[in-house]
């Protein structure tokens, strides 16, 4: 992929995007496709996977050349614990970040509790009560000040060592426990299955790639049913459930003659905050003062998709649009919380009037201006940074201003709360519709863009090859984007899924693929899956699901994926991660763990092809629930 | 280095290793010299901390041309942040090492406190009550049981999210305390620590080189200051706390009549259940069976230097004498728990009769012989291992068998009770010696062996010109065996250091160089520069006191040296981590690092040189203190 120049059309599938790239092009300004260009061909040890640099007796390379030289590193290490060692903590980083997203949210339900925060609250208090009951808190006769400070406990206790395992596996049907259990993969503590990973990976600790893949699962599995469950959890109890409404998306967004805050990483706490400051009084006059006749708040990446949820902001673009947001020239501020946020947005920033803010201290950006944000000082910090972006409209240079095409409307808020609100309370009806072959099978398609790609050619070629098999789609994180611009974010869509998909979505009057948010709220589609076994009494890998990151790029797409595949939800990846120089690994991947845990890894980079082979992963599912394929 | 093919001599100073390298080489046997040899030259780019491979945007490559193309990574990552992104996770690795053997500790505690477990107890009853106190554990008119149980929450409490700083920086001088509460420095828990760490490099977090180095301070201390800390002290408790005894050390310490079995490794939890098991009558009437005179334990590594701590086992050899303990053809089992164990060692098995036995669920070897060991079952499990040991004693080749040199005496045990109770119970005679200036300061040379050095060369070079500076030697690790052999670790030794040192110590009938126990065991250190700090009323920056890691080459040897120059001890490396594609990065661990934690790395390969340097920081130090240089 990519070693030769690619045309602009050849970058990405939406004009928007190209009408951006074809700008900084003529303003010289380098994006990621330049440096992906530069960066290629990619040395292929490290594309293999079989470089260590985990002790200075290396570096260490495994030759692919079998008999030769360089088969073992110094320490003696083979290609397939190199491999297996470099991949656990791949999902290490991965588990990491969105745990320690999770955690960030305990917290701020602590300061809540213990009244040392003002600017947050409990929103939806029936969902705190609900939470902490099916976690095993006493929730009868009791404040909500008193159950939330329970809950706080119990969801600490899964970043502990005490556990034997994480609160939430009450949710994970009985036939996968035992699964986990036997496999020695029962995910304990979220930061202790992320530290022993890294103790496993260092040199002469675990040799045996199976052993070391293993845990590697038990790490996602601790991501998925925890870090990442309780990060959804709580932003809903924090900010709200979401349901069904209204937003728009892409860089129409933007409004020219209004202050553009775009906010953009993962996290809710600091862009709620935000939100609200620019729709204070005071600053909207601030704003009009300097010539603005608003200020406009829009997102990128999984900021967006939290914010979009729960209060409907638009959605300005994914991974690949976040560089190119700027370049529209229109953008005043752009506030970020962390991960999955490219450097390089500081230089671009640099080239506008943009001002690039950083909030956490888990993610400074050198030469950007940081604002050292805590749930005590939240609110205030954030007026301050609203106030900069204002201020910052007077420099706007209205000649650089291009906003390219106009927002497409798109449909979000498809929580599990919401979903069964609309099937009546239970997921009956939509097993029924899949009993029944209508809806013969349901695939999340989840992650990120990856400039190796075309942009969203494979989000959407899938998402469109699949409605038409029948298939309903599930769709978070950078998918949304995707999903939102190719007009399968409204019930309008339908028109492009097969009859089955088209009379069910019709009848209740929702879009054929259902933003059900974030990257983390992955977890909402793990929780729907346990309810659907556990509705049809079996394992979550007898159901006729399966899972997708097509254009994934990230340590955190990939513990999304581990954490499916091991809960038995076959995952459809349109690249490896690097882990071809060895077999062992593999093999494991796309084979091997079909045995061990009912699921597996599928690697295709074509959208109708990765489209047939679930569609087969989904009938055999479907023959073995004794359903008509 | 390891640019030509070196002679045998070349490779290490001791004649038990030429010997065994020059028999594996006649043998066929590939050894880590070989595997060095085949890895040399290093990829450039690995070795100057500039690949990144923590996203599939990558793998990407930093090219060190100022200027040209690559100098951003596809996110757009500078060299400042791929480098601070790997260390950051380098030091990630090792803090997660130590403090995960710390943990495994506390279970083993826990499991004596509930019962689970009749193989361990509590050795030293007086130093758990006097550890519990210290951490704030009601010991009044309680059982040894129940004080037990409250010290198993505490330290569990540290591995936790909880706590704003772990329980042991009560040992921490006030003002350095501050410096690290100034700092963001300060550590929390320890697997959080090494979470955020994991975290803050993934791709679109920290994008702030020195940001990164800060947490990956604030990671070293959670391991120095908490889970190697927590290890030493509880290895105390339960087996027993280490005093002043004789042991042997070299390759001549195995026995040509006797079943020789290894323990290698890092924890003592199964090996002194090994120890156990090889002292029973039946286990020692079978090996007389089978033509042995008995049974013989050694040990290599850091298992090693626990059991001769506290049980007096001789010492077989350090990290690069384990692959050859192996040739000498002599050994009929290497029992392993985890960390710094050659891979290799399973193929050089084979070419024996030798067993490779693996005990951790953490440490599996493909091709070894597993026992999954836990505390529930672990003397039973130790006494199959024994007897299998022992069987094979029968299939011993003695014509291939080949034991050189002859063990040399060492001296052992130096624990801080030890030493304080040899000081009369208080520092305040150490203090004044070195007030006097006859023991000018204290350096502890600590860490690994690495094949890029010529063996033990620096370990024993350097300990040898601070002696004759007059400057106290304190070693744990791997270089214990080099001090060991090299005849410093024992009370004759003084003859090779200078007036001062010899007056002291042979007065005391004390060696020049003291041994403090296995890599954890650095915490004793930490602890004994805190106590001197405060009885001297400054902080540990202002002692004359330093370190250094000549040969090391362990993620865990650059965690323990960055939380020694976090705690303000200067720290000498022979050869630098994978940093130097950094300037920032090289800059702030080589310069930078002083302004803000009055201590810095010093970086040099020459030990005459090293002590120099060490010897400058020294001497101002004195100065510093009112005291003649």
């Amino acid at each position: 992929m990519a070693r030769e120049k690619r045309t602009v059309e050849e970058l990405s599938i939406w004009e928007d995007a190209r009408a951006m790239i074809r700008k900084a092009q003529a303003e010289g300004i380098e994006t990621v496709w330049d440096r992906l260009e530069q960066q290629t061909p990619h040395c292929r040890f490290c594309e293999l996977g079989t470089t260590c640099s985990n002790c200075t007796m290396g570096p260490c390379r495994i030759s692919s050349k079998k008999g030769g030289k360089m088969q073992r590193g110094v320490c003696g290490a083979d290609a397939d614990v190199v491999v297996a060692r470099n991949f656990g903590r791949f999902i290490a980083g991965g588990a990491a970040g969105h745990s320690d997203h999770g955690r960030d949210l305990i917290e701020v339900l602590e300061c809540v509790v213990e009244g040392d925060s003002s600017d947050y609250g409990i929103r939806d208090e029936a969902k705190l009560v609900r939470i902490a009951g099916e976690l095993g808190v006493d929730t009868d006769d009791r404040s909500v000040r008193e159950i939330a400070g329970d809950l706080v406990e119990v969801l600490y206790g899964d970043f502990g060592s005490r556990r034997r395992e994480v609160a939430f596996l009450s949710r994970v049907p009985e036939k996968r426990r035992e699964i986990w259990q036997a496999l020695g993969m029962t995910p304990r503590g979220v930061d202790r299955e992320i530290a022993e990973m890294m103790h496993r990976t260092h040199i002469g600790c675990d040799n045996d790639a199976p052993n070391t893949l293993i845990h590697a699962a038990r790490t996602a599995l601790a991501d998925g049913w925890a870090g990442s469950m309780i990060g959804t959890e709580l932003s809903d109890i924090i900010f709200g459930t979401p349901s069904p409404s209204y937003s728009t998306a892409n860089l129409g967004v933007l409004k020219k003659d209004q202050v553009n805050i775009l906010v953009h990483g993962h996290n809710p706490v600091v862009s709620e905050m935000i939100l609200a400051a620019a729709r204070m009084p005071e600053l909207l006059d601030r704003a009009r003062e300097r010539g603005a006749s608003g200020i406009n708040i829009g997102g990128l990446c999984c900021t967006s998709n939290e914010l979009l949820m729960r209060q409907g902001i638009p959605m300005a673009g994914n991974h690949l649009m976040t560089e190119l947001s700027i370049v529209t020239g229109a953008v005043e501020a752009v506030v970020v919380d962390y991960q999955c946020i490219m450097p390089s947005m500081v230089q671009i920033s640099g080239c506008y009037h943009t001002r690039f803010i950083t909030t956490s201290g888990k993610a400074r950006f050198t030469g950007a201006t940081h604002f050292d944000i805590h749930p005590e000082n939240a609110f205030e910090k954030a007026r301050e940074i609203v106030t900069l972006a204002v201020d910052a409209f007077a420099e706007r240079d209205a000649s650089r201003v291009e906003i390219p095409d106009t927002p497409v409307p798109i449909m979000t808020g498809f929580s599990n709360e919401a979903i069964l609100e609309a099937l009546g309370g239970t997921p009956e009806p939509l097993i029924e519709a899949m009993r029944q072959g209508k809806i013969r099978g349901v695939v999340g398609i989840v992650g990120c863009n990856n400039p190796k790609f075309k942009q969203d050619s494979m989000n959407v070629g899938l998402a469109k090859a699949l409605l038409k098999k029948d298939i309903l789609v599930l769709v978070t994180g950078c998918v949304t984007t995707a999903a939102g611009k190719a007009g399968l974010l409204v019930p309008e869509g339908i028109e492009m899924a097969g009859p089955g998909v088209r009379e069910v979505c019709g009848a209740l009057g929702i879009p054929p693929v259902l933003h059900m948010g974030s990257c983390v709220d992955n977890s909402r589609i793990l929780q729907l899956c346990g309810l659907l076994a556990d509705a049809l009494d079996v394992d979550i890998s007898d159901l006729p699901v399966a899972a997708s990151a097509p254009e994934w790029y990230s340590e955190k797409a990939a513990a999304i994926g581990l954490y499916a595949v091991a809960s038995g939800i076959e995952t459809h990846l349109g690249h490896p991660p690097n882990i071809l120089g060895s077999e062992t690994v593999t093999h494991l991947a796309t084979e091997g763990l079909e045995d061990l845990v009912g699921a597996r890894f599928v690697i295709e980079k074509n959208p109708e092809e990765a489209a047939e082979l679930l569609d087969k992963r989904i009938t055999a599912k479907r023959t073995g629930l004794g359903w008509k394929p």
